[in-house]
């Protein structure tokens, strides 16, 4: 089967399309076949990663197709079922196997190139939201990066499921409008406005309840100052840099601050696989129902995923980038 | 009645009894007569905050003592129940009014002056535990300052509802003999060992679950390589200082961290109230067993207030302190 792995660790210019053996599924996994597949940051990282030695893998962590294969498996998962979920690698590929137990049924609602952007922004957006964020119905949370595959994903969830005042920043008007059209609230031009300032005028001095942070130590102090008593602060990504110059702690007390670090791709298999479920069963309703929808910004075929990983990386996408996969 | 208050924000020296009105319940609270009362570290700090005007208040958030009145209260409330639990100030004086759902029903098990020293620090060590820290039975849990009030209640609950592993710091032998009679398992003496060190050997390189941190900055970089992936590091003071010189996000995020900051003296009536009901129904029947016990180091007569308050800033109790009133 024809699949993308890399010649060594480096640029872009290091993936390369092998034939691959088509691989086989255990007890509890699925093989299915691959109709389309997401790029994502941890792909560049696993192809940039100087640390791993060959035979390298072959990459991708979030796959959409129809099942082929399922031995021993439930009985809604026939061949011809319709999935999508997170795999451990092997995404760009004709075939991957993929844990049963991290399926997501797909609604009719959902074709195989939305639905591969579905699992990894959706499943995060949701964990941080909810399972870390506890946000709760009607209060308020600041999205930044939110024109991300995670933001779009955040700000449609806390709208739809919480009814909550979503603030977001980005740093386009462009991203901005279109994150105002998925349901937030407060938009703020990071390059024109100080988002302090602004959340501050916006909730009256008490601040945001739940804080989605991509961006860490540039934003810090301004984070800090908008986070209202009892907020709960999840730190996801470190776009502004990891080192701060110093740091105050009495704030985190007095504003009893629960400051929550978090990725999603090393987490056990057990507890991706209880995202998941708990998933399907609260969002389910709203994705068929096209109340939230995942949010593609292209999609590029398997020939051309050296162009899809240097797009990714010129960050210049609104939502996600799709690799698709035809049968030759 | 008899009651303390301040002549003015200063030393244990502005410490002066008066003559006060004895308060009067309203629906939902209960007047107590009040047998004994706690001297806290909050109290301390309103003895001392130059902020506040005159009235100055009745000092004092804790108390054990029987209920005298209970307008439109519950049944089990009734004149003579022995009761103890948190006030809004109010506490150093004959009598003292709390709310109904704070009151905590006394064991037989318990007298006044234990029942005195029971409600913050062990409604404080399960709501860290618990509530922010979220021990799992089995889990380890390390516990800084752990012959303090907070400490040694925290070391009992650990080890009696979760079987936890418990590892505890403090600066002197007798402490941490006091700790391993209540049922500490690993002591670590911070004067003489690298606790960071010692974490590393108990716990073969894993770490901790949860941290309970009373310190902050001065322990910031050996907590943050003591604590397990996925744990959580409760931090409920500052005695070892608020300024971190710099501060490297990036293990927040790789080892999934929830940094919680907490206190439990401003939450609001209803935190408490919730509190409390949970906490009498999971920890009453141990207490009532005497499977886990209120420390007291020792008391004080209410003429003596000014030494109880020097006592506790002379750092040397193991337990509570606890000022005992008597009828004229």
């Amino acid at each position: 089967m024809r699949a993308i792995t890399i010649k060594h660790p480096g640029s872009a210019e290091v993936l390369q399309e092998i034939n691959a053996l088509k691989p086989k599924p255990e007890k509890g996994q699925l093989l299915i076949k691959v109709h389309a597949a997401a790029i994502n940051r941890t792909d560049i990282m696993r192809r940039q990663a100087t640390a791993q030695q060959p035979p390298y893998p072959i990459l991708g962590v979030e796959v959409a197709g129809e099942v082929v294969e399922s031995p021993c498996s439930e009985d809604h998962f026939i061949p011809g079922t319709r999935v999508c979920g997170l795999v451990n690698l092997g995404g760009y590929a004709e075939y991957a196997v993929m844990p049963a137990d991290r399926a997501i049924l797909l609604p009719d609602s959902l074709d195989y190139i939305e639905a591969a952007g579905l699992s990894e922004v959706f499943l995060t957006a949701y964990q941080t939201l909810y399972w870390l964020g506890k946000l709760q119905k009607g209060e308020t949370v600041l999205i930044h990066a939110s024109a991300s595959g995670v933001g779009t994903a955040a700000i449609q969830l806390a709208k739809q499921l919480s009814k909550a005042k979503v603030i977001v920043t980005a740093g386009s008007e462009e991203k901005l409008t279109f994150c105002q059209k998925l349901g937030a609230d407060e938009l703020i031009n990071y390059k024109t406005q100080n988002f302090q300032e602004e959340v501050a005028r916006i909730t009256n001095g008490i601040g945001v309840n739940v804080i989605l942070d991509f961006i860490g130590a540039s934003y810090w102090e301004k984070n800090l100052a908008s986070i209202a008593v009892d907020g709960r602060w999840v730190l996801i990504g470190m776009l502004g840099g990891t080192i701060l110059p110093t740091m105050n702690l009495e704030t985190l007390i007095t504003k009893r601050i629960q400051l929550i670090g978090t990725l999603l791709t090393p987490r056990s298999d057990r507890y991706k696989a209880m995202l998941t479920q708990e998933f399907m069963k609260v969002v389910g309703p709203y994705l068929a129902k096209k109340q939230v929808k995942p949010i593609i910004d292209r999609t590029f075929s398997l020939d051309e995923v050296k162009k899809a990983h240097e797009y990714m990386e010129a960050n210049k996408n609104i939502g996600k980038i799709i690799l698709t996969l035809s049968s030759k």
